[in-house]
């Protein structure tokens, strides 16, 4: 992913940066994406809430390596039933010593009880959780404040309708208009890294205890369909590079073969010391339209016809580790 | 990827005919592309030629499995001059002891000679190879001839222009009309599992003897920007799964995190009882257009709402092993 690559070069360019140092060159003529991202003022830069912030640590691996993956939980309006929910399971230590199930290529890494469906093995769920129902969008209001106060950033329409981003995430929405019906509303959008709820057949059997992340090509046939309720910010590979399973739907065949979670924590429950701090590139600021407008039109040296447009999911938002 | 289950799938439905059975249920209202696919007639199936597959074994992983990647190569017109290459490459058992030099995660994996920027060092490509310049699209005559023939297959159009299916293989094309000029051409597309030529930045460094497979988002800005020699068609986990690389553009940082490639190998060069044989659904046949529709469109009892449209990357042609 490009979030790497953006930490390791903006380091490089404060280190390059001292006091009496040359004049900085003049900026090249088309830059890359990496190249404004790294660019960018610090003022175009928003904090994430560290209570936002989920940790999942998987156990070691065969080499004895840390396997932490960072998730960050959507903001209100979008999908707070589920979000509440894991919150009150990542509290009351639900997840731990349970594992990744299932990892189907070029769809997703799932994880929760293995034994859900065993009415005697199956863990069992915290008291209080909400019982949350077909709420995977919002109402046509929300649209409409949005749009007033300009916080919605149009991204070019495709296939499946209007699409922008809104306080760094990429969302889906319908009938931007001056009145709105039931019908109107926005969605999150399944790219690449977007974690989701995992549920049953009836649209209400999804608690947020049993999640999933996108490793392939953006499944948007699940929109609106699924509940999207956070996005993998750190540590992605440790899920998009697991082992295949090779039962239905790639389950794992064998209990051995899933991938025990050592604890999920909310990182506000961490020590101050160890919490993780992060931030994104303002979608509403200008160096991310230059970053979007690179990313649908490569200039720079190793292209030689720009594509003219890019699909939302193939411009993911900057995030880097501040501490 | 769907192609297991829907030979999975297909055994089971094969031991369910016998003699005497019961007659067939009723077709559902509404099946899954997984069902259509399975209930194809057998002449809706094309065989792929024996010629046309590439095997890569990689060095066995650490329980011992065989690691063997297929990889179907792309007929005329496409991208020819480096597809010569990589049959003269493999027929030298060029690749033979070279390495998975560089994953990165949510883009490719890529394989080659990895000192090949150092003379001494550096592996001496076999004598004869093409030196290719920028064809990285047809001809519009091409097109002409392939809609006259009614052998392409339109898709809906995305952000990037037309495109649709030829001959089981994505394409995106421009300017289908009546007179063509220089502009006009068609390409393959970047979708998941399509096999590339690494290249320098003048566009006829690449010979083919660095080669990538797409493990994430597609990665449309490359349309039209490096020759697309094939796809893999079987074990693309083993790409795929691969533990990611930590140095610049995902490369590994050590010699020793590389993974080893045992051979490469035209499957023709194979022992005839070794060699493997597969099928695509036609991208012509009514069943496919009901396939791709269904993709566009979910109505089975999981989806609440259907997409009302697919990209052309989340329509994979369905492909399978014969024996």
């Amino acid at each position: 992913m490009g979030l790497r690559a953006s930490i390791v070069i903006g380091c490089v360019l404060l280190a390059a940066s001292p006091a009496f140092a040359d004049p900085a060159p003049p900026p090249k003529p088309f830059p890359t994406p990496t190249e404004i991202v790294d660019a960018a003022p610090k003022a175009d830069w928003a904090p994430i809430a560290i209570d936002d912030l989920l940790v999942m640590d998987l156990a070691p691996d065969r080499d004895g390596s840390l396997r932490r993956v960072i998730i960050q939980l959507m903001p209100p309006p979008f999908s707070q039933g589920w979000v509440g929910n894991i919150r009150k399971l990542a509290a009351a230590r639900w997840w731990d010593g349970l594992s990744i199930n299932r990892v189907q290529d070029n769809y997703v890494a799932q994880w929760g009880d293995p034994d859900s469906d065993d009415k005697i093995k199956a863990r069992k769920l915290p008291e209080g959780l909400a019982v949350v129902g077909e709420g995977y969008k919002t109402g046509g209001a929300f649209l409409d404040q949005i749009a007033r106060e300009r916080k919605l950033i149009a991204h070019d329409p495709d296939l499946f309708g209007m699409n922008g981003f809104w306080a760094g995430w990429p969302i889906g929405y319908q009938s931007l208009g001056e009145v709105f019906s039931d019908l109107d509303g926005a969605w999150p959008i399944h790219c690449y890294a977007m974690v989701g709820v995992g549920r049953d057949m009836p649209p209400d059997t999804g608690t947020g205890a049993e999640l999933y992340a996108v490793i392939g090509t953006p499944p948007r046939q699940l929109d609106r369909n699924i509940a999207l309720v956070g996005r993998v910010i750190e540590g992605m590979e440790y899920l998009s590079a697991l082992p295949r399973g090779h039962g239905a739907l790639g389950f794992y065949e064998k209990p051995a073969m899933r991938v025990p979670i050592q604890h999920i924590r909310l990182a506000s429950e961490l020590p101050a010391a160890e919490q993780p701090h992060f931030e994104y590139l303002s979608t509403e600021s200008t160096s991310f339209a230059k970053y979007a407008d690179a990313r649908a039109n490569r200039r720079d040296p190793f292209y030689i016809v720009p594509a003219g447009g890019v699909d939302i999911c193939n411009v993911p938002v900057p995030i880097r580790r501040t501490r």
